[in-house]
């Protein structure tokens, strides 16, 4: 047994959400079918236009479906440092942490050979053209700590190293609030090398 | 700091699945922006098709596209037996368990006052017409275990009493490979009244 083709349909195509399964997928397409189908028909229509309308901000390919994304629409703020980050989420955690006024670089990856995703996809060239544009002040690395995220912000700096701009790279070391029993040993490590002058 | 109007609208439309708060909606929003744009779209497009033209099969409430539902359809099942159930998921668990062979009719819910559902939302009339043109041998009532659910097939059982047909509920007891310590105790003294006579 199982439900109808069109439900079916439904339910296979819900999969595409990550962390839905069988079960999750049976639970949303029912909730939809049997108690809001108005919610269901807007959300299809927003998924649509958003698919079809969101693109990259010109300037940092950040998400937007304007030509500058509102980040680089805010003069106040500061033109003098870069942020590169992986992904929209990344510079999403970064705001929501506060304090970094400056502006941004989104690659939406990281370099993976085995994958097929070399510099041009992660738009180093536009970033090269960026920075020898705007000539700011430093350029912060911030890819994520693993092994991709290393490789790419080495092959950027590499690249970028003629300009002879600053550039930096987040402080690593053991998490805030955390319990050192519960720290990998590669973070400890690093904590340790990185270690600084107690001051109070 | 929020991203772009369209994608905040996204993971605001997001929301109406069940079990979807904000972190997830940001997950599921950038995993279709940045790495499924077809998965989505496709999904878009299943859903606003799925939530117009799936309605009810006209003999049994079920979930179809077409007129019949595919159980409806089949001519091998027995029509000496109806199974009323309040939702299409709890037709497709008794289905996975396999066994049984008659019919159904979903009721899309069960009665509730206080929300405004009443009989005519249940299609209790359609109920009673079916059962009287197509005269099964048994009715069973298998409406949540639940005051709701009670409440239903009382009020169901009370309907179709003048249709002189047996009528019957599914039996209560402690689940199958559960253990008794962790069986509330509503369940446990209902267990103890159903009680059966032991052979092996
Ligand atoms: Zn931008
Ligand atoms: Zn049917």
């Amino acid at each position: 047994m199982t439900f109808s083709p069109l439900v079916e349909q439904l339910l296979e195509s819900l999969r595409v959400l990550p962390g839905v399964g069988p079960r999750t997928a049976q639970r949303m397409a029912l909730h939809l079918l049997e108690r809001d189908r108005e919610g269901g028909l807007r959300l299809s229509q927003v998924m649509a236009e958003a698919l079809d309308r969101v693109g990259y901000c010109r300037r940092c390919r950040n998400l937007t479906e304007q030509s500058l994304c509102s980040i680089c629409e805010e003069t106040r703020r500061s033109d003098r440092t870069i942020c590169v980050v992986e992904s929209p989420a990344d510079l999403m955690a970064i705001e929501e942490a506060g304090g970094y006024q400056g502006r941004y670089f989104v690659l939406h990856g990281h370099l993976s050979p085995l994958d097929g995703i070399g510099p041009e996809d992660l738009g180093l060239d536009a970033l090269e053209k960026l920075v020898r544009e705007e000539a700011p002040d430093e350029v912060i690395l911030a890819t994520n700590p693993t092994v991709e995220g290393e490789a790419s912000a080495h092959y950027i700096a590499e690249q970028l190293r003629p300009l002879e701009i600053r550039l930096s790279r987040l402080a690593y070391g053991v998490p805030m609030g955390g319990d050192l029993e519960y720290v990998d040993s590669g973070t400890l490590s690093r904590a340790f090398l990185g270690r600084q002058a107690f001051s109070d």
